[in-house]
């Protein structure tokens, strides 16, 4: 018997240790699946499952069922509504009597309970829910069902399987099993929460990235020749900066391909600002007409104020048309002094609008593009993401 | 002494039923405030705080001290690098063997440890380090500082002034203040946790709304004659709606308000696709050109594909040209049919349009453009929006 007490206390102590970190779990589904494992290996049952409430679902489920043969779980039966017998006999105070003293519900005090409610109490209801709880726990193979309560609403019901030595389950256990159970439901809330605070976070996010496209595509509804090119530029911006990261010439956070990817998405945003005949006229603009045309980085960061918290982005916007040489605008900034984001865009504009066909002039080959835009670095373009171009185009990556 | 005992046994049971529900809150100021507050009032100590760490900031931070007296905290003094004192002791190998016996430091252990250090292990550096920490607890009035480790990280450490009774901590207290303080660490974390993918998920809600802005104001751009008119027509649209609501005509949940001001802002992103030449003609427009024009809403709607979930926002982008008669475009609902959305940016677009000065006629008055959308409810206008218009004029609301 003292072996038996010693390894007793050996499991709670570990069991309860264990539950400590559960709130530094986020997921679920993990953290049932460790917690249920956990109790199976340590108190030596044959298997353990819980049945957690779900608000979205305003309904209980059984979230695992583990163990050496497992509950029988036929399809269907892994969700119970309120009405549900065993939830009943947790949560309805008529009902609640019945499992009080022990904190749980064991399946060999069935029967007694049963007897007691037809000769004791006369009443045909109770008798028939146990008879139902006796089935559903037979079920499962479940020979102990323990509630845990959180501001006496029901969260959870942990369900036992035999013990592998035979003995049932004593008050102390089940007391304890209590309120390991209360913890590790209030830790599985705990993660539920956080699963649904990241979906939220990630959907706004995404949300946000998609009115980013669908604002980039609102300035190709009006130019004609740019059909298809602000996704081209995209696509040819992030893979020349992650080719730099590659070859070593720079050190990116993950955050600066997303400020690319926006600033790329929304480079001639403030083409929008250029009158149409302007923009779609065929053959060379007048001095004039030119000089409009160049105001669409600066009306590009006016358009984006209200989002400048995306510095980095708006720096890509604004100057994707300086020139390494310092002969670009709208600043005139030269060298190291253009900020890399837009040397990055400068390089992939240029190189799709090299490749593409305009209703003046044939595009040229790829070939004759990256010759092009080498030709040209260290005065139009910055050599670094020049480099990775070729680089790109060399593996067959353009 | 048994009385001693037995408030002491109370106290623990009582902290440790309290410290049960702490991951359901996710407010870490109440938190750390409730739990100081309780172990204060519990423990019958004088004060208490908690030194917490706090990765962003990669140092700890003395997040509330509470009580009778309260700590003395000198400005500057509530932050706390990992080289400060108190941090070292429980932190730093060497130091916390001084400590580890009793899973906590005392004020009145310091002389004790300091001789030691100089007699039998004659450490200099140790000295300076726990006469430095004796210092410390005492300008914060404290008596007792207890560390709570996660993964043996120092997550925090919990500061403890005099019981009212006078007498020391005993080891077993000690003991339970550590397992307490741990607990109490890792809630105020996931607390934290919480709180900060909370902030993402309104980040990156309010970058989606101001994005949907500059969506909106890109159409302004170019349409001359729109100049604040979706701003306009988005503030009465959502006044419009708040009146429904005020007035019993409609119940509408929180989500529709933000739905309308979506749509409101968006429901006219279609004449994106309009020829300039059109959409600032002065004069009438041609059969062709009414045309062209009546294509905005389709428009719309395919440019914001894209964002096809928010549906019942495209829902007010597509029908806001619908006719309460069925006379309306793009597909001729009628009534009921139409979605209550656009009913109301219909009223709202129309009133703007109306007080608004164009180059070819001057704007009506208020109370002219209210008499002329009252004249037309139930033929043009949805009759709900226009009786909460026509409120909210008489209550001077417009």
């Amino acid at each position: 018997m003292v072996t038996a007490q010693h390894r007793k206390i050996d499991y709670k102590r570990e069991l309860e240790t264990a539950s400590k970190g559960m709130i530094m779990i986020h997921d679920p589904k993990l953290l049932i699946k460790l917690i249920v494992r956990m109790i199976v290996s340590k108190v030596m049952i044959k298997h353990a499952g819980m049945i957690l409430y779900e608000p979205d679902k305003d309904a209980y489920i059984l979230s695992i069922s583990r163990g050496e043969t497992g509950f029988k779980v036929p399809a269907g039966f892994a969700r119970f509504s309120k009405n549900h017998s065993i939830i009943k006999l947790f949560t309805e105070k008529e009902y609640r009597a019945l499992t009080i003293n022990k904190n749980a519900i064991l399946v060999q005090d069935l029967n007694r309970l049963i007897w007691q409610e037809s000769v004791l109490n006369n009443k045909n209801g109770n008798q028939q829910l146990l008879h139902d709880v006796g089935e559903q726990m037979q079920m499962f193979n479940a020979v102990a069902g323990v509630p845990a309560y959180y501001q006496d609403k029901l969260l959870a019901v942990l369900l036992l399987g035999e013990k592998h030595d035979g003995f049932g389950f004593d008050q102390q256990e089940l007391d304890f099993f209590a309120a390991l159970a209360s913890d590790v439901a209030m830790a599985i809330r705990n993660a539920q929460l956080f699963m649904d605070l990241k979906k939220e976070a990630d959907k706004n996010h995404d949300l946000f990235i998609r009115t980013m496209v669908v604002l980039s595509q609102a300035i190709e509804v009006k130019d004609k020749y740019t059909h298809g090119h602000t996704k081209r530029v995209t696509d040819i911006a992030v893979l020349v900066a992650r080719q730099m990261a590659l070859n070593e010439s720079a050190d990116f956070e993950e955050e600066f391909y997303e400020n690319l990817y926006i600033a790329s998405m929304l480079h001639d945003i403030g083409k929008i600002g250029v009158p149409e005949e302007v923009l779609n006229k065929n053959g060379t603009l007048t001095k004039e007409e030119y000089q409009i045309v160049q105001l669409h980085p600066r009306h590009g960061v006016e358009i984006l104020s209200p989002l400048s918290e995306l510095k980095e982005s708006l720096d890509g916007v604004k100057y994707h048309h300086e020139r390494y040489d310092g002969k670009g605008y709208p600043e005139g900034l030269s060298g190291e002094g253009i900020p890399i984001i837009a040397a990055i865009i400068s390089v992939a504009d240029a190189f799709d609008a090299m490749i593409t066909d305009r209703s003046y002039r044939p595009g040229m080959t790829k070939a004759q593009a990256v010759e092009e835009v080498k030709r040209n670095a260290g005065t139009q373009f910055h050599p670094v993401p020049v480099k990775a171009l070729v680089e790109l185009y060399e593996k067959g990556r353009l």
